[in-house]
């Protein structure tokens, strides 16, 4: 649940960062940093915040050179601090390193305790910096040898860009549980620039072209050589994690070959085909409900309507890092339009449902706004466990599918009838057999890559929820 | 083009004021002011940005009191000032007075003139410090009547709330320009506040109850006595500002007995009719084109998709203050969905077209996202002359449809084909016969309230954006 | 208790007026402006803060032109607002104005309350408010004409800068008793600008020199004519603030023709002789204290040490705006060195005693440092009366002299022996007979201007303090 | 050139911290950082500014426990980074660790570039950040023999405070290069709690009592069993820096069992007898050269006078990161009195002469002021070393007499004559042999450990300044 960024071979590389870190802003918003490289040294810059609020053209001036990495980080509770932002940037026996790192590895607490034991020392929670340890301990001559020496050690989700003073390096582990881009763009001087990103959004801004997803176990080094793909890992049985699809990617987005706009159109119609209702319209929860609940209206022929308005003055409910702020957002952010709803039976389509709590509210709001039925629809199967791989799902108690039955939710929610896509459907809607291609942990609870005992981090974050 | 709010009877009245400030934020992002009576004294505070970076709950605590108005103000090139920031707020003769205007007055510039000769001095360039000179020279004995007697010397277009130590007044011109509208809210104590908000979607925030607008001329009193409707001027012919159904207002919001979205979505209507195409999907230009595109779609009967993603972490496009930043904004705002428009024949739908400089922008981006046909439809006539009545429509060089045809305006953008709804079908579809009760002057040139000449401040904004 | 600065005929003139201020800080802490006029139109500036702090390159850039006024502003509890900052900027009848004020006005609550009958509105609770409403409301031709109607309608302590669009104009109240000086400066192409500031420490830092003081009464206008003097109002008989010698103004300036060193290096000598002292060692309460100190120990021949260190860090102590810092600021501000006190009868010179509070502080610490006997002297009378004329001195229930004996403060204050300079000694000293030349109201009661019933502002701010 | 404060047994330990660093200001205003303990766990806050701007009592509640430490640090060009603010906090094998360290260790470099040929990383390029590297790999049982073991590997200059958990340590190096003082603080439980600090300024402003100097080559542990001294390192032959006499300590601190002000005292009257001057006035360059000066005119018995009056809005300018701000606040900064120096032969007195470029411009100002001769008396010898062991000192290139003899300084200062104060005399006067008991290798090259070749670090600041 961050963004990262890389540009190899280009002349404004920290302002190409800059511009593809703000395309995936909705992937963090608590902190956002850049480390350029000149071919000789590094400059790093962290800040908490949006990206347009940690940098300026002032501070981009500051980052020259032609290789660039970057990094948008998601807050959760308990280490909101300046040290855990990214990239993570040191200098080692081979002189300068920084490393901008999306997922969550399942053994870092066990490798940090071996490493403390041997007598290292760290600075922040992030498991980027257990990361940058091993490579840093690597005697192995040449740069891949060495990340291939590193990604043999660490396991868990990943993918990360890595700079040195004179290189870039992309990679992914084996299973491809978060997504990374490859793109080419287009210098001014005619010759070309490779990219990386999360999603193929950052893209799309700069003007690069997609080429093609760094493939699970894929280690690609650029430097004034050019771009050479090695082989890290052997690709497992790949599970790209389906909740980038459900939700988290924007739908402009290309993942692998899908477009995560189609994705949502056919979760929402494989929904009406399992969840029918009789409504009079059909209205989204904005933004990320919008593609599927179009999708569901087209499919059952009932109107649709953009039925709850979204306030442009307040960020996105679920990335919010206090409860309070989290709740009374709910009716900051979203605003009934009565006219649409006002004595109709009404099916509000949402992409996924949590703890619950928003949902009700939107019940509640959509009551108070005249709805006299209300039809609450799933584009995805309960979530029921954790996430152990990089998203910030809350611990089984607060998720409410994992405590209460479907029944139970409808009644806590208000809602007339709830229902939620089947793991099937939704496999099925994505075009692949169960377990196949996607990790759906979160929905079904079989975790591709066993989880070590919880890090202190993660126990210090459920902790500091309660 | 900007938003007030004002409550009475209420313990949480600059709570309230935040509250139905921010839900009017779209009408404005530069300044934020609140101004609260607690019976014996008034207290203001006033900033530059959006309501939630001016106001904290520190600093609304020292806003105590029963009764509170608020504003916020829409940024104009050259006066981006505090000094122009609302509520205005003054001691006189009678003790205080704070006022919070949305509107534009033609007679401003002489009446200041008048008042300079007469020795008054001016700190702002607000028309709102006029009316506050007027009101605080006046010698009635009661305040409706000193209201009363200073909405016979101004003219043109203005919504108020006025607060003094015990009394809130709300009023409107005759010829209702400019929305305002009461509602009414249960106190926790079980009795009744009563509260004004240039849009009902401040009511719905506060869980308040739309009553009716303040009709035009009228002068609403409420003090301890309880709410009092006095006759101010007599109600002209309704000039209502159609641009706010257009774009301006929220479409959750009602204006008068019209719903914002009906609106929109009967404008689309009768521009699909008006204005057919051969296309394979319909797309809006998020936000404000949304409702349309829908009506649009509905009618034609081609698919409707999202095909343009806007981002949640930059403002809105036509209420930026810098030239530059509007450019540079279209890319940074908005980004298309590849897999909806690659090969296809796309409709896109605006609200209206200004400059023209944001929908060329758009009209390449489509064609750089692989649409085959760009068809181009606006939910509104061409904008042809400026508003002098509140909106900060630009001189009429800058406006594009004053200086060119249909025909060379879609080379300009280039679009395959552009099409515009006609005046009549505008008017139609809004229910209503031409000129009767709405003010079309940016379309029509026809101008209810003649203008003086242009005030120093509208020369001098004018000047400015050259 | 303010500072104020004028310039006409530099091409640099808002960083002069930037300067100027700098070198008047100590005049003012809480707010700080510049106005500047390039011959068509004037522009102002003002923030809350130091100099340092409201102002930058890229500010004064925006305040361009040959003419500029400034002001610093003091804090005085309660009105501790932007709208009360200065020069106080208006457009009127005949243009733009600004005014910068530094001093106190006996009839301002008259003049306000009959204006506000006549219509006027205020916007602050600043004296210069009613100045400029004056002004704006004479119908003289004639500027100099203007003014000098003005000057005979306001009654009490001023000295102002005043500046329109072509010309700069400086007034002083017949009485004399707020300093303001001219100056003159060689431009960079040979031409001569004129300068104008409360103390020539403003001068001395922007290579200015010192001509003469403004006399009272007098009226002199700068234009592109040049500099002509006026007579305003027929001198009375001098009456100016002997506090400026004692504490107020920086040792480096000169009033009128005195130095502010010397005044005060023969204020401790005098001191010294009216109450001498058997001590080891005469330390001063630094800074304001020193010179006077080492006047006391040269007269005295006991030798003279640094006994207290003054952090720089932390503000001046009497010109803080809060109690509780206050009282905090004197062990953060002051420390003791152990090495001169220790075992040692300490004499400690400081320049006034106010409420006791600091003195007390001081002498705690001093006897903690191991200080054998401890004796205050104060190189001033006691202080009895609160001033009217622009020093922000407390109420008479906080003036420690206007509630107890010197014994009783003694006691108190908890040293061995306490020494006032008499009041004759202190005249004597400054060169003067008593009442002749300075306004000595403050130690003798004796008011040169009969006040007002105390103006509101006075009121809440004594009410603010209690 | 940073100053470092400890605390341990006390409830309010960050705030006697935060108190601790303020009276220390002087010693470094680029960075703050405290970390705190409170039996269990650690926390840390570091900031960029001084201490006052770095806390508030909200961030001080968020650093809860009854040991803290402290530092502030000095800015030295190329390395503004808050990476490298202290106290440098980690998590290693044995929980958390905190150093704060005031010094410069000559085989930092060495030392670091063998840890990164381990592996190890480096966030930092501060000389602590090795310290604690060293510290993490140690595998002695017992806190002082890990403490022990690491100081016996690192060489140079150096005074360190460390936190863990559950105990504080204290160290410096075997030839007592910078200074550590031990204090004794009484509870309000009426228990005692032990503090430390650079200067014993700290302890007078937090009403503690100075007990005596960590020694040269001590460790003291302070944990719930008390207060323990170790034999860290056999004590080499003492060399304090006599620059911390000279200028760099507060004159109200012990350094040993000398007075700081005494020793400046001391320097003055010895500069007078070597360097007599025929002149009517001594005056200080306030406020480093105001002892010296006290002690010159007394010895010299010519009259003393605050010549040179000190701006308290700017802060000190051997300080100052950039050049050019260094040069603009001379002016700034210090004010000539005209009074006491006009038609004057003027003796002014420094308490050291670096680059020559503040002196200069101070001869400058005071000729203009009316200065008749100007005579230059510096209270130490000639600076013509560099300092490896924690003075950030110029380069050679940039000190004046290591480029040029007293008269080609003399000539380029401006002055009538110059005299430097002898390095047998300066040491005489502190009562010392030469060599025996102070590091003079600034004055004399005489070097007590020999330096590495210079880190990257120190190479960097010197490219940087050039």
């Amino acid at each position: 649940m961050c963004g990262i960024f890389g540009v190899y071979g280009h002349p404004e590389a920290s302002n190409l960062a800059y511009l593809g870190l703000h395309a995936q802003q909705h992937r963090g918003q608590e902190s956002a940093g850049i480390s350029a490289s000149d071919g000789q040294r590094q400059r790093t810059w962290r800040g908490m915040g949006l990206v347009v609020d940690v940098f300026n053209q002032e501070r981009l001036k500051h980052l020259p050179g032609r290789a660039a990495i970057g990094h948008v980080r998601y807050s959760t509770a308990g280490d909101s601090d300046l040290a855990n932002a990214q990239p993570f940037a040191v200098r080692h026996g081979r002189g300068q390193l920084a490393v901008a790192h999306n997922g969550n590895l399942v053994n870092a607490a066990a490798l940090r305790r071996e490493m403390e034991q041997r007598g290292s020392i760290f600075t922040s929670t992030a498991d980027t910096e257990v990361i940058v340890h091993l490579l840093a301990r690597r005697q192995e001559r040449r740069l891949v040898e060495r990340v291939r020496a590193v990604i043999g050690e660490i396991r868990g989700a990943y993918s990360l860009v890595l700079l040195t003073e004179r290189a870039l390096v992309a990679t992914r582990d084996p299973w491809g549980f978060r997504p990374l881009a490859l793109g080419r763009l287009r210098r001014p001087d005619g010759g070309e620039a490779w990219v990386f990103a999360s999603e193929t959004s950052a893209f799309d801004l700069i003007n690069a072209t997609y080429v093609r997803p760094v493939r699970p176990g894929e280690i690609i080094v650029v430097d004034r050589n050019g771009l050479h793909s090695f082989e890290g890992l052997p690709a497992e049985q790949p599970h790209f994690c389906v909740f980038e699809h459900i939700y988290f990617a924007r739908p402009d987005s290309m993942l692998g070959d899908s477009s995560v706009y189609e994705s949502r159109d056919l979760l929402g119609r494989q929904l009406a085909r399992e969840q029918p209702v009789s409504a009079d319209i059909v209205i989204p929860v904005p933004d990320s409900g919008t593609t599927a609940a179009l999708g569901f209206a087209r499919e059952s022929a009932i109107p649709f309507g953009m039925g709850l308005i979204r306030s442009h003055y307040v960020g996105r409910t679920f990335i919010e890092p206090q409860e309070s702020i989290r709740h009374f957002g709910v009716r900051l952010k979203l605003a009934p339009v009565r006219h649409l709803i006002d004595g109709k039976r009404v099916c509000v389509v949402d992409d996924s449902l949590v703890r619950g709590t928003t949902s009700r509210k939107i019940v509640t709001m959509l009551r108070q706004a005249g709805a006299r039925e209300v039809h609450l629809r799933i584009s995805a199967p309960p979530t029921r466990h954790p996430c152990f791989y990089g998203i910030d799902t809350p611990s089984y108690e607060e998720l409410i599918a994992a405590q209460k039955t479907p029944a139970e939710i409808a009644e806590y929610i208000g809602c007339d009838t709830l229902g939620y896509l089947s793991l099937e459907g939704m496999l099925g809607a994505l075009g692949q057999r169960r377990g196949a291609f996607f990790c759906d942990a979160c929905f079904s609870g079989e975790y591709p890559v066993a989880a070590d005992p919880p890090t202190p981090a993660r126990a210090l974050r459920t902790a500091a929820r309660r």
